[in-house]
């Protein structure tokens, strides 16, 4: 069930354990936020778009969000290591993953079929730099494959009217992404910034938007990595609580 | 030159004065944040639109920003108080207020005439309460006479190309203000949340736009007010440093 190049990573959550790979990527601390600022009750059917290698439906099922967890990962052999971590987990009947283009969800997938979309996107907009299109790790932090516009166009797609959708991204393209939700009819909501500590920019943003939603905007509490002593804070400790413990 | 009800504060800047009169309303930290916040050289040409008691010119000459600073009033008696401030600090050559609505500035003014143009406006949208129309304080605080996108409809009128536009406002208008500037072709490109003190919602956010600039927004460090203590943080003694010294 794991192949060379490959490692099980424990996360310490129920038990669930995850594939990777450390010569394409490892998930990182966006994923871990992003599936602690999602909202899913237990009835939820979610979709995870650029789920990569499963991370954030995992974590979702580990802590009781959501009913039904799909994954769309356009790398086939990074959605086909996923889905070997959904069987090593025994979760076939709850999380499944497809290989399949976030940016192109139809005709598969069903309109307004969906309660919740989550999404960790590559950040880097194409034309930053040459990108080598068989390099994995490349694709997955590049806008390669697909433009942000038309990914927040399938979440759009995707969730049922008052639907919600949650995102995890780069401060810089805050407006762009802003723009672009309103573009697309899901309303700015929630959002929270994440300041690696005091005295420094924000380098992620947490963001929920609703389909058809009301303007009405709230802005989190500074959320800080790490204090003055270089030690993660309590509000790391309790993102990470059911991880770690 | 002081009316009855009128008091003169002393900015404790360069020897400057303020008239307010406390039954409408008086300057608050928003406008000094503005004032420090916005960038101006001695040779630009600044406008102020909603500039009350012309609080933010005063600070702008005070911090050394810009040759020739203009503000425009509504009410013509709060206009009025100003121009008398200007006139007890033998300011008339360097700044000039006149009465006028923000949201209406042709033909009165030029297109394209101002280097930099900053904005403290009404932060509550019309229709949020009963507004008496001749209440100087809910004209302060309400947009009676003008609407949020009228506002920045005259700032992206009023700017010289790659001018650049500041305004103070609310951190629950932000996708509405991020929306309207990108309408009028005013990009944002700068934001700072001011945060009351750590674990706090921000409740004051500052924000730069240029003029036909490029999408590329910076997030700026979180500012806090307090500290943990309840005591002034050393940032806010930065911004008040002139003022206070």
């Amino acid at each position: 069930m794991v192949k060379s190049h490959e490692r099980v990573d424990d996360l310490q959550l129920k038990g669930l354990q995850i594939i990777q790979n450390p010569d394409w990527f490892c998930f990182g601390i966006d994923a871990v936020l992003l599936a602690d600022f999602a909202e899913a009750n237990k009835r939820a059917k979610i979709m995870d778009l650029c789920t990569g290698n499963g991370i954030v439906p995992l974590l979702l099922y580990g802590k009781n969000k959501g009913a039904r967890i799909h994954g769309l990962e356009i790398q086939p052999e990074i959605a086909e290591m996923a889905q070997r971590s959904v069987r090593m987990n025994k979760l076939d009947e709850v999380i499944s993953i497809r290989i399949g283009d976030a940016s192109r969800v139809k005709p598969e997938e069903k309109a307004h079929s969906y309660d919740v979309v989550t999404m960790n996107p590559p950040y880097k907009p194409i034309g930053g730099g040459i990108v080598n299109p068989t390099d994995h790790k490349a694709i997955a932090r590049h806008e390669v494959t697909a433009g942000l516009e038309t990914l927040i166009e399938s979440a759009a797609y995707l969730l049922n009217s008052q639907g919600r959708f949650y995102m995890v991204h780069r401060p810089q393209r805050l407006v762009e992404i802003v723009t672009m939700m309103k573009k697309h009819g899901i309303e700015p909501k929630r959002i929270r910034l994440i300041y690696p500590k005091a005295g420094k920019r924000p380098n992620i943003v947490l963001i929920k938007g609703i389909l058809g939603g009301k303007p009405d905007l709230v802005m989190d509490p500074p959320f800080f990595v790490y204090d003055e002593n270089g030690e993660y804070t309590p509000e790391v400790h309790r993102v990470y609580e059911d991880i770690w413990k």
